[in-house]
């Protein structure tokens, strides 16, 4: 099976152009033709096998992963999803992971009308790169994009479903953890699964001041919004300590802390409103079938505080992932 | 030096928003603002050491190179660049590579007024993929954009600038051919520094009825562009030799047409244009610096023939390069 056939096979599809979409797979460039009164975001991510996954995991689960961490930070930003490229450099043209991963990948994108519009295939290293186009309305010269630069000091912080459970789905496959089997099902489908958050993405514009996807771990990437809005952070430890969505007993106050906030491939969005919303927040939790939970406040100290019930801060040092560190 | 203070250093730039950029690089998602009356192109390409560059390879080069390859794709398209996202798998964090690639990269990109928005940034085997934005007029409801599928019966085929020089170069650097120094040194830049024909396929818009890029050899890539345009075409013999540059005697015809059909690696552009567009079609070459030979026309005979001097077919089956062939 050659490079063109391959794409043939497994990644064009006999569809009618969907919304915003000019020309599809197969010519030098797509098109794209943005709706009128709106900006176009854009995000791009790259996952390296041995690094974001392991070799041996679901061809099917990588296809659905790869394209729902690009579709996060469309989510992010409060965007409609529209379409993506996807380069891909595979060892070799496995028909059956090939036939995996791009179930996978279109079950995703269908489920979000997010066309498949180009991209490359190349031999090499498994590597997969995935760009995402979505759209925001601009509205009396004013882009309605969530940004991280937003928030204010005496605003509510905000994150969505549940935090933690895919990095102890990753201590375990990597053998650091041992778990039951059915926690460590659970946290895995966290891990392997993810699902972005597009339309609670969607219903926060003109709510949320600020919002961020988190990937990295809650208390670097909280950082990098508190480093964009000039502001600091209070957080509730009991708040933070009932994110994780596993009930499993063996894990200590501590032990779910430290999940939450230095752990990774969560997925959800961290946001921040001003405290009259809070109500507004619910509803669009309740309205995209996400739980929201409050998890602290802004505060104009810098830096970043895990205070107990009494008020006093907690002692700590959580760290972010960082590729090269 | 961690994942975010490298994108700081060597990725981000002090620079006021460019044209069409509204957010760059920083936040979840970048926005590009659409001119109206516009159409947005999109090519996206994957670059994976040993396989597209040698692993020592000037990073200068390469950083010129990721960039020209997606440009070429824009200007296939007859797009006006106007951003891009660089995602990017790194064995190791190394301050000379990096310094390199980045000055090869933004030369280009500050050339053609390209804005690096974002992009991705992680451990792993060397890869470099590029995602570029361009735009293209819609007028009367009709987009200007340069398809393979335009193709008409009578057309003449062109090619801008030369032929084989790249492959030539891959040759001698894989030890296939031993060239002498000043030989290898000219065809070297042409594989390592390729120039992406932006301004001529801009010119060509409303002259060229088709266009592509040239990038896996003039034999097989015409033949995507002959089946998009459900056509055939007859190419002359004596206009493929002439467009080697390499003035080297140590080359015969045949060689030259080899390296011309089944080469690769060239980044020109390949088009089709009515006979009554000949001088308009020297004009936009001549307006965009760049010499374009006329090689053959376009025919209702499906195939590819190429004719020597008395008309008659050469035999030869002329291979275009897959990666998984």
């Amino acid at each position: 099976m050659g490079e063109f056939e391959l794409i043939r096979r497994y990644f064009q599809r006999p569809t009618a152009p969907a919304s915003g979409v000019a020309l599809g797979i197969g010519d030098d460039c797509a098109l794209l033709q943005p709706t009128p009164g709106t900006q176009m975001a854009i995000s791009s991510d790259m996952l390296v096998e041995g690094r974001h996954f392991f070799p041996d995991v679901d061809p099917e689960a990588l296809g659905h992963k790869a394209l729902a961490v690009n579709l996060s930070d469309l989510a992010a930003s409060g965007a409609r999803p529209v379409a993506f490229t996807l380069a891909l450099s595979l060892p070799r043209a496995d028909e059956a992971w090939l036939a995996g991963f791009a179930r996978g990948l279109f079950a995703l994108a269908d489920a979000h009308q997010c066309t498949l519009i180009g991209g490359d295939t190349t031999k090499g290293p498994l590597n997969i790169c995935i760009t995402v186009f979505g759209e925001v309305p601009v509205e009396n010269g004013r882009s309605l994009a969530l940004l991280r630069s937003g928030a204010q000091v005496g605003d509510d912080l905000w994150v969505s479903g549940t935090l933690g459970d895919a990095r102890l789905a990753l201590h375990a496959l990597q053998g650091q953890r041992v778990l039951p089997a059915e926690v460590l099902q659970t946290a895995r489908q966290r891990l392997e699964r993810p699902t972005p958050r597009v339309a609670l993405g969607l219903s926060l514009r003109g709510i949320a001041t600020a919002a961020m996807d988190l990937s990295d771990g809650l208390a670097g990437d909280l950082g990098h919004l508190l480093q964009a809005s000039s502001c600091g952070a209070d957080l509730q430890a009991d708040a933070l300590a009932s994110l994780p969505a596993c009930p499993w007993k063996g894990l200590s106050t501590d032990d779910r802390l430290s999940l939450v906030l230095g752990g990774g491939d969560d997925y959800e969005l961290l946001f921040s409103a001003p405290p009259a919303q809070q109500a507004a927040v619910r509803a669009a939790g309740a309205t995209a079938g996400v739980p929201v939970t409050r998890i602290g406040r802004l505060v104009a100290t810098p830096g970043l505080r895990v205070l107990d019930a009494q008020g006093q801060p907690l002692p700590g040092h959580f760290q972010s992932y960082d590729h090269f560190a």
